[in-house]
């Protein structure tokens, strides 16, 4: 009787083998699927800034390493105990897991899964081994055990979201991470109401898709704030009602002094720091209303830079929260994200605003460094 | 036909004439209270930091001033459009009010009244003018809008509870506003569960509240920091069961690493800052657990310090916010915990280490200062 089993598979992946060097694109073996994983082939991946702070070496600086987190891919096979997935399943990667089971995960109020929790180094969840292999047989080690910037991966299947096979691949990669962040945290984190308003730090993916889950969820003022005068426009299209350029202010003003001002002396509802700067953070935080304010930290910025913030803010109330993921739980939420995305409730299809094969992939790393577009989206057969 | 109107009352106050003097026991003239707003007869007072840091200067440094917003009292006349008091009624003055109109009073989530929110200026929270004068007819300010050390005083109505007549004035006094903010803390801003791991952070009379929220809430892990060995035994008998002296660890030692060696590694669910240090604010941020740690500020500090927190725990979910009156909504919950007081569920009483007459007021600024009392209760009438 033949073996049915998965065998390993022999495919193209970009390599990074040392911190800020090209990719590479070798030739690479993928295990098969251990119990409850799922070897997922990628059909387009993105790459978005947390890749580069990985790829610079600023945490977690291991090689050689097969980067990459965003992605939309459908399944080829999948391990033991796997329940809910099978071939040809459309799924979308995440880097926040859902067991289900732990407390987190059965609470209404966190997406923290305890059971398989976000690590930065490599390794996979469960078992804390790698599945690739180099040409020599040597070991790659993994991004945030998803790694998308292979033809195939493996993933636990606690990292998978499912989604409707009708679904844009381009799309679905855009939600995965970066528009689930931005949505999410206006949505879930923040839960913005009609009426509320709000300032959007950086202008990027996540920035821009916080300003359309701010417009999906009713929010009336959304200002954005970037140094790039570009982004006015970018942001108009998303949403973004108001749009303050930090570098065109008078030198005696701040940007919280002009949020305050433009919200009538009062500050916004609600901030996000889409950038990581903690001096951006505390302007961030200086811009929310007295009383409730909040503001919630999605940019990854380097390790032990530390925030300052005006500790009686604090005591009357405002408060200050990072989020992963927008706070979405990856296999409930997503789902809903796409759902509104196909039916224009949300829309993020301008995040895309370039396309390359595996092999020009270098070529996103350069124009997202130089800051000349928003996601590259990255075509595995091209 | 005779005025039934009420009339200005002539009566004793301690009143503070300058930063840091002992307090003055004067005649003072409390005016009748106006529109929306009650006159009230003090029973019992008490005092706490918060009085502390108005009258040594630190936090709105305006004098003459009538200092007090722990208290127990009775209504003895209501203004025009005054709904839900009558005279007689027992009350508890808080300095959180409750209009019952504005966005925050009809959310769930927020106690931050719009209409009425507290302001550390003096005035009277509708129109910002003051209800004493002292025997040369020259205004007193008041403190926070309700200022209890004076035989009587003139509180808006949003900022007044209705209890049980049955509630003993001591504990009342407790709940007003040292206890509310603790047990509010552990209750309603934290909202821990049966099996939650907190650090409380000074275990004064807030501190120990928090202690006892969390008992109450099913905390199974209760760990007490504070540099008073004495506050060992007092921990316990709210409910503390780990307690930790920075002043006798290891040099090397941290008190948040000892936290996490207390917690197999893993930080507390939430911590409370009773103490209003930002250097403290760090270690409590620090002690709570990857992923969602909560860090509650309670304690006041000083004006224009800033709290400095690790970016990277911010991102990866931890939060840490300020709480006015534990989150409570003060006309909806302090009744609760004055009926939970009264069937023990909460036991506050041992709060009150000291008690003393009017006359003697200044005995309890030096019985906190030195750190020799929990609450010192001024009686009115002695
Ligand atoms: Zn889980
Ligand atoms: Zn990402
Ligand atoms: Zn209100
Ligand atoms: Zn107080």
């Amino acid at each position: 009787m033949e073996d049915q089993s998965p065998k390993p598979i022999r495919c193209k992946a970009a390599v990074c083998r040392g911190a800020g060097e090209p990719l590479a694109i070798e030739e690479i073996v993928v295990d098969p699927p251990k119990a409850y994983e799922v070897r997922v082939k990628i059909i387009c991946t993105s790459l978005c800034h947390t890749d580069i702070s990985f790829w610079q070496g600023k945490v977690s600086p291991v090689f050689p390493r097969i980067l990459g987190h965003e992605a939309y891919g459908v399944v080829e096979s999948v391990g033991e105990h796997v329940k809910g997935f099978a071939a040809g399943d459309a799924v979308l990667p995440t880097i926040v897991g859902q067991c289900d089971h732990c407390s987190s995960c059965l609470s209404e109020d966190s997406n923290r899964c305890e059971a398989v929790p976000t690590i930065l180094g490599p390794g996979m969840r469960r078992d804390g081994t790698g599945r690739f292999w180099d040409a020599q047989g040597n070991p790659l080690h993994d991004l945030l055990a998803v790694s998308t910037f292979s033809e195939y991966t493996v993933i636990d299947m606690s990292q998978l979201a499912k989604v409707d096979p009708a679904l844009p691949p381009k799309l679905g990669c855009l939600i995965s991470c970066g528009g689930a962040t931005g949505v999410g945290a206006a949505w879930k984190e923040a839960m913005l109401k009609p009426g509320s308003s709000v300032a959007i730090f950086g202008l990027g993916s996540v920035g821009l898709a916080v300003a359309q889950g701010a417009k999906m969820c009713g929010a009336s003022k959304i200002i954005g704030v970037d140094l790039n005068p570009d982004k006015e426009k970018f942001g108009k299209a998303f949403g973004v009602t108001d749009f303050v350029n930090p570098a065109q202010l008078d030198k005696n003003k701040s940007v919280s002094g002009v949020i305050w001002e433009m919200t009538g002396g009062r500050g916004v509802d609600c901030s996000f720091e889409c950038i990581g700067v903690p001096s951006v953070m505390t302007e961030a935080f200086k811009s929310t209303k007295k009383g409730n304010g909040k503001t919630i930290v999605l940019g990854m910025g380097d390790d032990k830079e530390e925030v300052r913030l005006p500790a009686q803010d604090l005591l009357y109330g405002k408060s200050i929260m990072g989020s992963s993921l927008g706070g979405l739980k990856p296999k409930i939420h997503i789902p809903i994200l796409a759902d509104k995305c196909m039916n224009k409730e949300l829309e993020l299809d301008g995040l895309a605003t370039h396309e390359v094969g595996l092999r020009e992939i270098n070529t996103a790393f350069d124009l997202l460094l130089q800051g000349k577009c928003l996601r590259c989206i990255v075509w595995m057969d091209k």
